[in-house]
């Protein structure tokens, strides 16, 4: 290691001292507690801690409550998971060993809205924090911690926990530092308006204020975040993209919106990224962004310029895009805000604001009820993430989702969603490579037969015709054959396809 | 009709000119046009626009889009949905004539959350609304209109409407003027903050202001609104309320809140109204309501003096409460505020406040999802009104049920919800008259056996605890027998009863 690179990094001489092992500060922690950690959709995770805590476990069972940002990179997630480190998880995930060991029950999962993991904590709904543990880039002369690719709910940890482990990590440059914007709201009732009224506006500071005498460890990495895993765009996302292209030109020629558009969301994995790509192949200029993750395509987008600015809690990109990016970083470094996952995802801004939420969906149904969890009902696949916080509070909710799955076994469109995520209160827009049905101000008899010929796969329109018509044979606001309601997740479960043969 | 009067509570003299009766405003009306009404559960409709319209409409059937506040009283639902005056309406309902033509699919229903109509009509996604019928008790010099015992979505509709039509109604006292405080959020992109830190602050203006040209008639009118409806409390009433309290006492005890709460919301009906009532036997002292209606019990504890202030949308009552309210107004002028229901219900300032919303469920799951709207999952009782705004962006979201309906016929605790309208990510709190089950921070599998003995009948625990037992072997982070999740509403379509005989 370095010493003048660190001494450079540890503004605060006095701090130097609090330098130790991963190994060492690991000792700090005891069985049963609960430990936030910073890292959100693999970004600006801690790299050496779940490690030696892993280690660690191999003495003593651990079974910590493990709150993030949401999902960690570098194996952490599985690692912690199989290792009997964490007990239980929350408020995201995005590792199949974690999963696994979710879906046996072995890891407790509580899947939440992303901006409400800090209210719970401050409110005391959720347990005290014993230790958390921050990723940074610098420790500043004020002892304040500047985080790296993301924020997540590390200002909040930070606030609330009884120590502090800092992890330096030398991989991160220094120049992250003035990326960020930490405002945390102040406990009710002194409550004042977030004053924020412009997705690049800063409200706060640049790094997470702390008394220095709660750092209680100092490890120094040099460990680069995980890659994004995201698929390039194929045929299908293509499809989709130009459908939510399409819709938003009509949104603009109706004079819904103007030529930016309202501030964009997009939601993390493969097809939310492609259709905000497509986007770069669209007439928008002057866009924003107001999002909990950037993604390739929102750097691709700023490069052409489509993008003027982007908001976000973090920044996980592709390995040759985080290159480039790092490398670039001066050209976007008034153009890009990273605050934490609380205001990014904030029920009064998304409002304010009024967001266009695009976020996928694992399945829909005819009536516009979105399933974002839940294979088959019951076994979680990541969590419902920040796609709630936008979809309920902001402008336009637009879910997609590709028709169909396993070569055409599964169908993302089905008579009921077998676990309801976002209700029909909620949905604003559903789209697949086969077209885009607007729900808006139509009554569930109205949605149920454009979502079918919009949007389901033609192999599936006959039978969801069908189940339609028997349904309204049987009456209602939302007309269902109940005992057949689910039967296409019971059929896919006994016999691995959606269709009767 | 007394001049006089009228002379007294139209204070802009030209506009007397524009007086006319009912069947002469009905004039305006063509088929097929969107109009909103004033009216919010009963409080506030106008009176004699809906009866001339369905006079209007045995010459010519209107099929009108109809949007109000809330559900209307006077039997105008019915009798204008029996009469072929509306076609399509949203955003709530509660009348009986008007629910079975809509589950009928002779009227088209739109159930939305109550804050998001004025936000969807303000920006494009519903039709512009053709003509305005608000119920006044005064006009003022500069034209502004004065509501009555409700401001629901009427001050949307006076700025989106293309004429409006008041009735003034002299049989609410002029003296409710300097109740309401009319705030309408400006169109995006020049959205400030909502000014509001406090439940009783005022941030904007006393009337709703038009340009008096606007105003295409005036219909007058004398006329009460409905009493409200809701049943006295009983034994199990008292049993809610009683769980209810001891949890916020634990509350208060925990340090989680102070001793005068946070906001409280209470949803419309018996039960909600019955656990408010309660509070006067609780030793909470400084109580405030951030509420979107007023019941009975809200003015018990105004009288009491243990709410210190109350705002809401409207203010909806029984008979004798209502006239004992109205004698006494003097007394309650500072200590209420009425509001329009996108403030009142605003996820900015739910969220800023910290609401404890208390809400009704019809039924809910072993997980925590709770159906607020539909029995047996397909026939629409009344529809989602607040709970939503309430139940996603609040502090505290606790839901109410008696254990059984149709004497133990139906239990309101199923294995799984036909309809789902508060998803487990929003549902903090499940109360019946056996117990409460506070679900914050668990897992799904911690839930459910804490709501099937805390909540359900005793008779129908076992047959849970089998359904959740056999869940458990197919594994899962939210453990269910698909096929017979929803056999219960099944069961009880075929043979009247939830239970196996």
């Amino acid at each position: 290691m370095d010493d003048r690179t660190v001494r450079e990094r540890i503004r605060r001489p006095e701090l130097l001292a609090r330098i130790q092992p991963a190994e060492q500060a690991a000792r700090l922690f005891a069985p049963g507690m609960t430990v936030g950690m910073s890292g959100f959709t693999k970004a600006g995770d801690a790299k050496a801690l779940p490690r030696a805590l892993v280690e660690r476990a191999r003495e003593q069972p651990l079974d910590l409550t493990l709150i993030t940002g949401a999902s960690l990179g570098n194996d952490s997630d599985g690692m912690m998971a199989n290792a009997g480190v964490v007990r239980r998880r929350l408020p995201f995930q995005a590792d199949a060993s974690l999963r696994r060991k979710i879906n046996t029950g072995e890891v407790l999962f509580i899947d939440q809205h992303l901006s409400e993991t800090a209210e719970q904590l401050r409110g005391g709904a959720l347990p005290r924090i014993d230790i958390a543990v921050i990723e940074a880039c610098a420790i500043r002369e004020d002892g304040a911690i500047v985080p790296t690719m993301a924020v997540g709910n590390s200002a909040s940890f930070v606030q609330g926990a009884r120590q502090v482990i800092v992890e330096l990590n030398l991989a991160a440059p220094a120049s992250l530092e003035g990326l960020h914007d930490i405002y945390v709201p102040r406990p009710r009732p002194a409550r004042e308006p977030i004053p924020l009224t412009h997705p690049g506006q800063r409200i706060g500071t640049t790094a997470i204020a702390i008394d220095p005498e709660r750092i209680a460890a100092i490890v120094v990495t040099d460990s680069p975040d995980s890659p994004s895993s995201v698929l390039p765009p194929d045929a299908q996302t293509d499809a989709i993209a130009g459908h939510v292209i399409a819709f938003l030109e009509g949104e603009v020629a109706a004079g819904r919106m103007g030529p930016g558009l309202l501030p964009l969301q997009a939601g993390i994995g493969t097809i939310a990224n492609a259709v905000l790509h497509g986007l770069t192949q669209s007439s928008f200029r002057d866009l924003t962004m107001y999002s909990e993750v950037l993604q390739d395509s929102a750097i691709a987008l700023l490069e052409s310029g489509q993008l003027a600015l982007a908001s976000a809690s973090s920044i996980t990109l592709s390995a040759p895009m985080h290159e480039r990016f790092l490398a670039n970083l001066d050209r976007y470094r008034d153009r890009i805000v990273l605050r934490p996952q609380e205001i990014s995802n904030h029920p009064e801004i998304v409002r304010r604001l009024g967001i266009i939420g695009l976020n996928t969906a694992l399945e829909f149904d005819i009536y516009g009820n979105v399933n974002s969890t839940h294979v088959g009902g019951t076994n979680m696949m990541n969590g419902i993430g920040g796609s709630g916080d936008f979809a309920r509070n902001g402008e336009l909710a637009i879910f997609v989702s590709k028709s169909e799955a396993k070569d055409g076994a599964i169908s993302s469109v089905v008579p009921m969603v077998a676990h309801v995520d976002h209700t029909e209160h909620d949905v604003d827009v559903l789209v697949t490579e086969w077209g885009l049905a607007d729900l808006r101000g139509l009554a569930p008899r109205e949605r149920a037969p454009l979502v079918i010929e919009r949007c389901a796969h033609p192999d599936y329109r006959a039978p969801l015709r069908d189940y339609y018509e028997r349904a309204l044979l049987r009456g209602g606001q939302t007309p269902h054959v109940l005992e057949e309601a689910l039967s296409w997740h019971e059929r896919y479960r006994t016999s691995k396809h959606m269709r009767a043969v």
